[in-house]
């Protein structure tokens, strides 16, 4: 059998970093969503890239399927084991190796988490942008091509991971990148790793881009009477080239989950949160600016956040959105979806959308970084009622048709993992042959993280 | 015979569009620099995306080589056609197909040049800012990963196509990313083409992201006695944060060479040019805290350009520095070196390389996009004399090698091409071996651009 042969193997290799409990199977089976479970046989918990290049090696050849695990927080069921095997959490491999604030860069472990990289930089002027809701592990966020609030200034993983160490399905090591700022030097690899979801190598250490620390903040938040306007104001603004770092949509249904949520006082009418960075005078203008396109569209009840920790007061809020959501709707279970679309088709998909929500029935509260075109829907079937969540499957696969018909994309930053894989086809057409291309050519025996992104694996 | 096979095959397909004349044949073996003719043995113009699909179905039916053209401007070497077969040459694939300002994107053919499209767009207030100075062709552009002048402030190439349309080795067309800002839909293809020099795939359509014409721009050209102040004097901007537009570095011969060549009055010493993006006060604000570091680090003359037409003046000074230097060195067979490294190395990288060129008795003027720690050094060993081009060849080598050491790249802009094949193994270690392996899994006949960027190619 070629699983317990690995795990005899594996168990040789790390001892009682190898758990076969019942308990940490089932732990490393669930995801945050709707998916069934699907637990591995074992979890490994390596401490050295010379040890993941060990299991690699281990499992290639007993053709034992592997999963990488990060913190645990996709949406999609990324790293459920749909076919057994071992799961490779990095929780031991979590340390923030190098900081060059000359170069504003980091070497980090890929289980080190966003908000602990950001505690450790506090001291340096430097910070790294990218945040999903969730304290998410960069090398997941890396696997996944995550972003969040501040993608409109400072970009996703995508522009954020400079260089990376992998190791392949056979236990090879390769860098990728470097720590110059720019390379003409061949195929880019780092960006073929960032948003490959385990399925072409596990990453072991990332170089990433910090950014300053900005000399001035401000945010604030202010309320529109109704959706339209509220999405014509972010199309003017972005189209303005206000320099936004941050600019959120949150619908009515998402503003009283966060009210009941952290006692807040939101109206409940749809909002725009929004925050500038830069010298004083620059967010002073930029604000400015700001106010004149959202008065011009009826926005009102500006609430300005100036202070650091009130500021910190409405991110979170912000960040938790998914639990507030969950928590304003007892019982039901979560399908996040997540398009994304040209700026200029950003009204029409949020206006079918929600038109399409309310005749459905079914809670679906929305919230976006809509600076980037990106919107959630957090569709609340009741748990184990098969027709609501059919019902919500047929939403979420509306949403996500609309979006190509846009010349938008089915997934903006939650990845593909296993609720988007039924639109890889329609988004990709002959492109997702070349995929499956290319992951033979990295993994043959189809090791790495079976059953994901690619056809036929 | 493979290739007269295929000529005849190509020649029934595109008639007088297939031209194997020697002139032509000669004109597409040639390269801007010092590497050996290698014509192809015809040169093909499609008219279309299935005329270049049909061309591609046919070399691969024969095993006849196909190699992508641009506008001729590489320096490596690239489209040289080491294996003879066909150059594509997309010449009258050149249209802007579409420019959409609400998303601040355009859609162009490959064939369209840099200079061509910011014409085009002159009225619609965007503009595109990769600026290799060269007047490239967009797809020869994004196939090299291309850079400039403004990739500090704007990015590169990688940064600047959104979306690719591809033909592959067996001519199947391919649509990869969209028109949306970001996705996490799956492998980042778009990445994986943009830099992959013709060997991948031949780009027949582009989608690329443009910018808002900045509201207020200002430029200056500061001088400095010597190198080392200059150079500290971009570290520290760079560290400082200032949203530099540009900032490049002129050397005091380059100076001589921009004076010859334009009829100018530069000091000839190590100079600054810098330009400013931004709202009038923003602009006046990043020019204030910059003309602060160059005080303090002795900088002097600064010459202000705040008219358009003094700024294209001097910008059109820096971009044809090749010809400048060139020109002020007549019989020199020209050897263009390209690293980039991070920028807390730049000075001691800049320092190693002059005093290393000045021992070694060759010309070699050093000009360099140094914000992002990219320099060149033109060197200009004697046409037709053997001794002085290997003393060259030295030199780039010892380049490269210190790039690397430093932990940066040998080709920051102007990519592999013929002439860092050499430095490949070195770069990348194991990840050169998967470079080869994407490579077979999409061309297994090996007949795209062959000779080039892989290894055993």
């Amino acid at each position: 059998m070629a699983i317990p042969d690995a795990l005899h193997d594996l168990a040789g290799l790390l001892g009682s970093r190898l758990n076969r409990s019942d308990s940490d199977r089932a732990l490393h089976g669930a995801s945050e969503t709707h998916f069934a479970p699907a637990p591995p046989d074992a979890v490994a918990y390596p401490e050295t890239t010379a040890e993941v290049a060990q299991i690699l090696r281990i499992c290639a050849g007993h053709g034992c399927p592997v999963v990488g695990w990060g913190a645990g927080s996709s949406l999609e069921g990324h790293a459920l084991a749909l076919r057994g095997g071992v799961t490779v959490d990095f929780a031991r491999m979590n340390r923030l190796l190098n900081v060059a604030p000359e170069d504003m860069t980091a070497r980090v472990q890929p289980g080190l988490t966003r908000e602990a990289l950001n505690t450790e930089l506090r001291a340096t002027g430097l910070f790294f942008p990218v945040d999903p809701g969730a304290d998410a592990s960069l090398g997941g966020m890396a696997a996944t091509r995550a972003s969040g609030t501040t993608a409109v200034r400072y970009g996703t993983m995508r522009d954020n991971v400079l260089a990376l160490e992998v190791v392949l399905s056979d236990g090879r090591v390769i860098r990728t990148g470097s720590a110059a700022p720019k390379s003409s030097a061949g195929y880019d690899l780092t960006a073929l790793f960032v948003g490959s979801e385990g399925t072409l190598g596990l990453i072991t250490e990332l170089t990433l881009r910090l950014h300053g620390q900005p000399e001035a903040v401000s945010a604030a938040v202010c309320a529109f009477a109704t959706l339209g306007p509220a999405v014509e104001a972010v199309i003017a603004t972005i189209q303005s080239g206000i320099p936004m770092a941050r600019i959120e949509f949150v619908d009515a249904a998402s503003a009283a989950a966060f009210n009941a949520a952290s006692g807040g006082d939101l109206p409940e009418s749809p909002h725009l949160m929004v925050e500038f960075h830069g010298s004083p005078s620059a967010v002073a203008e930029q604000a400015e600016r700001f106010g004149e396109i959202v008065a011009e569209l009826g926005g009102a009840g500006f609430r300005w956040a100036t202070r650091a920790q009130d500021r910190t007061a409405l991110w979170k809020m912000r960040h938790n959105a998914f639990y507030a959501i969950l928590a304003a709707h007892p019982g039901g279970s979560p399908l996040v979806t997540d398009v994304c679309v040209p700026i200029s088709r950003l009204a029409e998909a949020v206006e079918q959308t929600v038109a399409d929500i309310s005749a459905s029935g079914i809670p679906g509260p929305i919230v976006g970084h809509v600076g980037d075109g990106n919107f959630h829907a957090l569709l609340l079937p009741r748990k184990g009622d098969p027709a609501q969540l059919a019902a919500a499957q047929a939403l979420s696969a509306r949403m996500a048709e609309r979006a190509l018909r846009l010349g938008g994309t089915v997934t903006g930053e939650h990845g593909i993992g296993m609720g988007k894989l039924g639109y890889m086809a329609a988004e990709h057409g002959e492109g997702w042959a070349v995929m499956g291309s290319l992951k033979r050519a990295l993994d043959p025996a189809g090791i790495l993280n079976p059953g994901k992104l690619v056809p036929g694996n």
